[in-house]
């Protein structure tokens, strides 16, 4: 029996304390796994334990501690020092990324943060390592669970976006500060660490456009049903001949899309080339026990001595205009002609028209029409114009809608 | 710039040739990710090559040729040589997986196998690898496409099952000879090996109860829509407090299950544990060039020097009564009663009934309902009873339930 493996664990909240507990429990497990067993040696919290000494102590360093500034040195400290890292934070990667991964490196030791991405659900190592020579076409992705609770029981319940966000609050699915999950800056930080990945390209954080779902209303759900569509907080990182998007976004998909049955507290990712057509992953995208258990995969993974692979190679530009289909929702009067002009306006940009519901409610009415893809800034300036028209009652309202593009 | 590492190919029929050319084609990719080339140093078909030769020749072999007697020789050869070995051959490890396996560890070289389960899909490498620490207590699998597309076409067109399955071979997702696909024999070989990655326990094929698809009638799968329920060819491997079981078998899902959404050609398998909840993977289970992009992602995971660990370290007992709910069809006589005397045969056998469809044919009706869950030898003895019934039309007919377990 060889000498036990030392971790070092920053951080003792809900995450690191579960961490610490399946540790002991899985031990067993561990060992037969990788012949080797897993001590833990210190374990730093804001109020006990000396980073220096623990790392000192420690073969690898396990941050769970949060926050992007002292968790920034810890692990930059510790690659230095030759030590492996494992870490469950985002944020600390979507912004300090490029630094750390150049001290991995340079250092020649592993960064692994599987955790980082909708937890348990493997995402990380399956592009990493089964898919490391695929040329990814595009990446889609659900990875934000506060959100898609949200968005799942408005559509089931028909509840104010405010009423639900309460109700996710009460049961442990949002923050009581939800702001990052709700305006899409979770999500963009996990889709610049994806498409970091995809693509072997650097992709900061301020280079993904994002937005959020505070201003969906229940009716946009009710029609979605009708229209029969799905809405959701897409991530989309999609590469194009002249370089890489990656953007975040409600969105409408349509059934037979992989990524719309997902419901609730759920993430998934959807990874697509010509090899491998496309390959869904799904699951539980955060909890303490969840997150903890990609943390001990990937300690087992660097105590077995995989070394993947992932560097950014390549450096392809960022874009912003992006083709996409469109769910518009209008109030106008209801008076003869509005429907003709409205889509006389699409259809002067060259934009058409795919389904149309038109609904009266007193004088006014409601017309909610898909259109089918076009450049968003073609879209955006066609709405200006509707905006314009006297038949309108209130500002037009429009969300991104994904078409099924597979069989 | 190191030597190139020499690839010996065993076969170039639809996935050998598609692996041929998706090497030449990602080279580029490959030694970026591994900072190694791979070279293909000689091919082996029925008309052409040495085995002898393209062995001594090789550092790592491929295995594409099927079958399980040359192949057998063959890899065997191999790992004996100290050559790791890829293979995308279910019915090789199904049948010969034991002896193979001790071979890869006596040797210490790797056997890897991918595209075995689900072709690109990478359930091996996330059970062996993500999960290696994980107690699973479940996996289950739409693992055989062509029966998934069969029963997913049955469902949305009304068809017969011979009808469908003559379309399936039109549209090249049914062999001439379909009977391994369509009687869940060739599911049951990838959840042999599932199994056994998931529990550590050897599982020999002869262990699996598997049934087929063959006697599904499309007024099943009406009835099933009714009750909201949709079709599929199920394996499942279960642990036990008294050991494992590993079953195929025809069965409906409610809608929530993460494999209800799962249509068409498409594989897809759930992993699940306490501390994972559930994950689940899904994608194309065939095609050659998904296959062979398992194959490159197992050959790129070999060069940079991975190694998974997968012994069957136990040696758990392979069960076989199972719990399950159960929806029945019977075909009755319309009279007054028959209702009544069915539900107490059940009530009597402690069976409780969840819901009831009865619908009359002219002087006959069908009733159609689904019971909780119970032992299967428990409901097969109470549809023994029923079965005697006078009122009885027809031989009763049932398929198993699976319930949604999350929320």
């Amino acid at each position: 029996m060889s000498e036990p493996v030392k971790i070092g664990l920053l951080g003792r909240g809900t995450v690191g304390g579960a961490f610490a507990e399946l540790l002991d429990d899985r031990a067993g497990a561990v060992e037969s796994a990788t012949g080797k067993s897993l001590e833990l040696s210190g374990v730093l919290t804001t109020s006990q334990g000396n980073f220096e000494e623990i790392l000192a102590g420690a073969d690898i360093i396990v941050e769970l501690m949060g926050g992007t500034d002292t968790a920034r040195d810890h692990v930059l400290a510790a690659l230095n020092a030759g030590k492996p890292v494992v870490t469950a934070n985002k944020q600390l990667l979507a912004q300090h990324g490029a630094e750390l991964f150049a001290a991995a490196e340079a250092a020649g030791v592993q960064l692994r943060f599987e955790a980082a991405i909708a937890a348990v659900v493997p995402v990380v190592r399956v592009v990493q390592e089964s898919f490391s020579a695929v040329e990814f076409t595009k990446v889609s992705g659900i990875v934000n669970g506060t959100t898609n609770f949200i968005l799942s029981e408005m559509a089931s319940t028909g509840s104010t976006y405010e009423d639900t966000l309460a109700k996710a609050q009460e049961l442990g699915y949002a923050e009581a500060d939800p702001t990052d999950d709700v305006n899409g800056a979770d999500a963009a930080a996990k889709m610049a660490i994806l498409a970091r990945l995809a693509f072997h390209t650097p992709v900061t954080l301020d280079q993904v456009d994002f937005e959020g779902i505070e201003s969906v209303q229940p009716d946009d759900l009710a029609y979605a049903k009708e229209l029969g569509l799905s809405l959701k907080l897409l991530g989309v990182a999609e590469r194009l001949p002249e370089g890489i998007t990656v953007r975040v976004f409600p969105c409408f998909l349509y059934p037979g899309h992989p990524l719309s049955p997902i419901g609730g507290p759920f993430n998934a990712v959807t990874v697509e080339s010509p090899e491998i057509t496309e390959v869904t992953m799904s699951g539980p995208g955060a909890g303490g026990l969840q997150t903890a258990a990609a943390v001990l995969g990937d300690l087992v993974s660097i105590v077995s001595g995989e070394s993947p692979v992932h560097s950014a190679g390549r450096d392809l530009p960022v874009l912003s205009d992006m083709v996409s289909s469109f769910y518009l929702h209008l109030e106008v009067a209801d008076e003869p002609g509005v429907l003709a002009e409205v889509a006389k306006l699409l259809s002067d940009s060259g934009i058409s028209v795919k389904s149309v519901v038109q609904r009266g409610i007193s004088a006014d009415a409601r017309l909610v029409m898909v259109v089918h893809e076009c450049s968003e800034e073609l879209f955006k300036s066609a709405v200006g114009r509707i905006a314009q028209l006297e038949a309108l009652r209130s500002k037009p309202r429009f969300i991104r809608v994904i078409e099924e593009e597979f069989v």
